[in-house]
């Protein structure tokens, strides 16, 4: 349906294939301009309460679900400032710029920080995770399940046990992952689960949303100076007692949101959903092999949700991502230090094989011209 | 065109008459569902320049102006965090519940703060104002142009001179003034003048807007732990270099906000938008008063744009907000401590004196079951 609804769009508007903001489909657009109640109002309460329950199918946990009004770097700094007392340790595990970010969030909120980083392009290992866990000790550990700037995928499954048995609560960016990658909050004992919504959801971006669990709860309490628009311990009381948010939240990508957990669930099914994902990260990865073109990340620990292909065929890259966008497709540069260095392919949310498929073979005619 | 605009629905959806959100108009919803491009490309750095170049012309200011992806309480709490020094003290009038939020929002991020409050129902005075800030040295002072709560507009034009004349700097919370009531920043020297756009704006919920002047930006320089996510500094500059935003924005709510700023300044006017808002706060409380019903707000500080009423007639609120309701009208009780004693009417946004008649001459018939 999805892929009939996208190419049916072909040539009347640009298609995202970005790490995000995505490609949205019409049907969840048109939720965002339906009219909207009060978020004191019934109707809104149950559409929370749809959405909230939702996230916990999707994350496969009964920890409760929030929803904040921000991007997911709202959450990064509500887990910093939440999570961590004065005389304690966080422990910032980065493998890329959002991972330098977290480390930065730490540190401009004035907590003890220690970034434990490898160089870009490599995952942590549950032995690099092991050996910077023994240096100190650490109260809460952070790291993303996917690095949007390298394209890197952490082995999270592995990583979490380890943390987790350190005594560290364990926060995880799954920005670029959640809905397209199958995370088992329960499973790995996650604390703070976030993602905002304009990546593997395919809605509109203005929202972030989080699984927080018990402990983490129980710690924010303990915790002096957490502020009041992040205060953990303020949304998850409205939450539980009414289904509400503290502040007004963002209505229509809420609404979004809504709808693309009834799709996704119910329509899609998960485990369709996760190897479609899987599908398309290791079809990019094969077009990228036939035309000479490496893989940044390393080998075995490739994103497939954004792929992050080193310019080994000394492209324009500019040039290449221009002529592309003639041919109404968009894709991006490398980030921060890899721009020109790499470029990345998002493939997300609602993309189907045989969209991807098309947009491929345009860029790899593009790619040809300027080889 | 929007009252034809309205009538038109009247049947087919709720009208809200609420102290935000408010109604939207079908022409700012159906922005909000058109495909997005990344918060990184030219299209929406266009998008993002009108925007601020809008609300520089709306609030009267060369300063410039900046979007957030939170609600107003966030841009509250970013003033607070980028303003005041550890050393230093925030002043926070309160004439309600949002008085007494801001204040909190000083308090929970360890600021030194002293709150000046007077009995709800009545505004700060030129008097009063003079007597606090003689009291101490204070950095900041924080003060609400409209409270929601009480319904009470503080003379705000009289207090900015007498605050700053005090050395200190000056935060405004217009979120339920700000595109309905003048606010000449630059004439008042107001150094944050904020709001959400899901009140007089009438854009949905989820983004919020200020003006910020080169003292704020200055000084911000100086103020250690400040965080990342409301960092003035970082906003800024991406800002200027850019016209983006360093975190992913709401991009529909900017779209939606861009096409009102646009109708605002070019199609109703500013001067006529603010004589709009002004008749219908005098239309309600005109209606109140022929009912019996007396008005909340000391006489002469009455808002234009939500009006607070005693419930003088001891009604059963949530029944006549109940029935109301089945007519396709929501208005909401009182605020807090006010519930039950004040029930509130949202005038505001998109709403024309026609609706309000509409809606009033039903809510009048209601009363008169319930006396």
């Amino acid at each position: 349906m999805t892929a009939a609804h996208f190419n049916k769009e072909k040539g009347s508007q640009l298609k995202l294939f970005t790490p995000g903001p995505v490609h949205v489909p019409e049907r969840v657009l048109r939720e965002l301009a339906k009219p909207n109640d009060t978020h004191r109002s019934k109707p809104y309460s149950e559409m929370h309460q749809m959405a909230t329950e939702g996230l916990q199918k999707l994350l496969y946990t009964k920890n409760e679900c929030l929803i904040f009004t921000s991007s997911a770097t709202g959450i990064m700094e509500a887990c910093v400032r939440n999570l961590v007392k004065e005389d304690e340790k966080g422990l910032f595990f980065s493998i890329g710029a959002f991972g330098d970010r977290w480390y930065e969030i730490g540190e401009t909120n004035g907590k003890n920080s220690k970034k434990e980083g490898v160089e870009w392009g490599k995952p942590i290992t549950p032995e690099f995770a092991q050996e910077a866990l023994n240096k100190d000790k650490y109260a809460v550990a952070f790291i993303q399940a996917n690095e949007t700037s390298t394209g890197v995928y952490n082995p999270i499954e592995k990583l979490a046990p380890i943390i987790k048995d350190s005594g560290a609560l364990l926060c995880v960016d799954a920005t670029s992952s959640m809905a397209g990658v199958k995370i088992e909050v329960d499973k790995l004992d996650i604390d703070v689960c976030l993602a905002s919504v304009q990546k593997c959801f395919a809605v509109p971006p203005g929202l972030a949303v989080c699984s927080i669990s018990d402990a983490a709860v129980e710690k924010a309490k303990q915790v002096k100076n957490r502020g009041l628009y992040f205060d953990f311990i303020d949304l998850y009381k409205r939450h539980v007692a009414k289904h509400q948010t503290p502040t007004t939240p963002p209505i229509p990508q809420i609404r979004g949101l809504t709808a693309q957990l009834d799709y996704i669930l119910n329509i899609e099914g998960l485990e369709k959903r996760f190897e479609r994902h899987e599908k398309l990260g290791k079809q990019t990865r094969e077009w990228a092999k036939n035309i000479d073109l490496e893989m940044f990340p390393e080998n075995g620990y490739e994103s497939n949700t954004v792929s992050t292909i080193k310019n080994s065929l000394d492209l324009d890259i500019p040039k290449m991502v221009s002529m592309l966008l003639e041919e109404s497709y968009r894709i991006v540069n490398g980030y921060g230090d890899l721009v020109n260095k790499t470029f990345r392919i998002g493939h997300m949310g609602e993309i189907q094989i045989k969209d991807l498929e098309e947009m491929l073979k345009v860029l790899g005619d593009i790619i040809k011209t300027l080889k």
